[in-house]
């Protein structure tokens, strides 16, 4: 797909807070509250320096997806990353979240960090799992039943993990 | 150990921020950041409903440690709790610590919770690693490297697990 990356800024909120909302209220992916407001879900999305946040459109402008990435822990932890993303519901299976992907592991390396964890990665979220492991993580170990999906009820939540290096 | 455990308040905090910083600067098993303000310290550790924060001391009134629990994650993960744990350095090998885990694990029993994940064990922290043992916890995995030892350089972090219910 055509898309162009951009720093996050505070006019892509419109756009990204419904995204953020649909994908949690359909709970079979992220474990954030459903009643955040339009400035908590900013709050908690843009991450500033040493952390970034980018998003993906269309050459059209269309709104695609997006992902926040920095510092895993502070302190003696801060030379590992994290990561996480959102893709349109719309815009599934097109191919943003490889590109998302891409740019967050680029992001890590350029700025030197030894690895990146995914701390919890839904196991029925069969696509994100087998994503991340295209691109070289490994699953670590899994919590088990540690969310509850929609759907499915209690899963496990994967640790997954990519050395840098 | 003739201690007390009773629920921490304002007035813990000038026992238990020089405690707090003296273990994130030995740098063996935190990854918190190393210049916090007290105020810092408390918000970051003071866990309000539906966590809680305990506190121990002796017959005395000597501080012994402190900790901290409530739910993993927010929303679909809630039903998982943690806790975190620091013990006075004069304190070590006085069995505060099993106190402390006794009271995280029958609090988690209480509230209903299904299981407790540890989500960040140092790995070369050996007595809280066969402390959790030996309650029941089990290793699910480790995320090689991610902590960065004063004395060990990096070294895994575990994540631990004891189911409940």
């Amino acid at each position: 797909m055509d898309l162009v990356l951009s720093p996050y800024a505070e006019s892509d909120l419109p756009d990204f807070a419904p995204v953020f909302r649909a994908i949690v209220a359909a709970g079979e992916t992220y474990a954030y509250p459903e009643s955040l407001s339009d400035d908590d879900i900013q709050r908690l999305w843009w991450e500033r320096e040493p952390g970034r946040t980018v998003v993906a459109r269309g050459r059209d402008g269309r709104f695609l997806g997006s992902a926040k990435m920095g510092p895993n822990r502070p302190g003696r932890g801060a030379h590992i990353g994290t990561a996480s993303f959102m893709v349109a519901p719309d815009a599934r299976g097109s191919g943003v979240g490889r590109r998302l992907l891409d740019e967050v592991i680029d992001w890590h390396r350029r700025a030197g960090f030894a690895g990146i964890p995914f701390n919890a990665v839904v196991e029925t979220n069969v696509a994100a799992v087998r994503l991340w492991q295209s691109a070289g993580f490994t699953i670590i170990g899994t919590v088990p039943g540690a969310f509850d999906s929609a759907t499915h009820g209690p899963v496990g939540l994967h640790v997954m993990f990519l050395p840098l290096g």
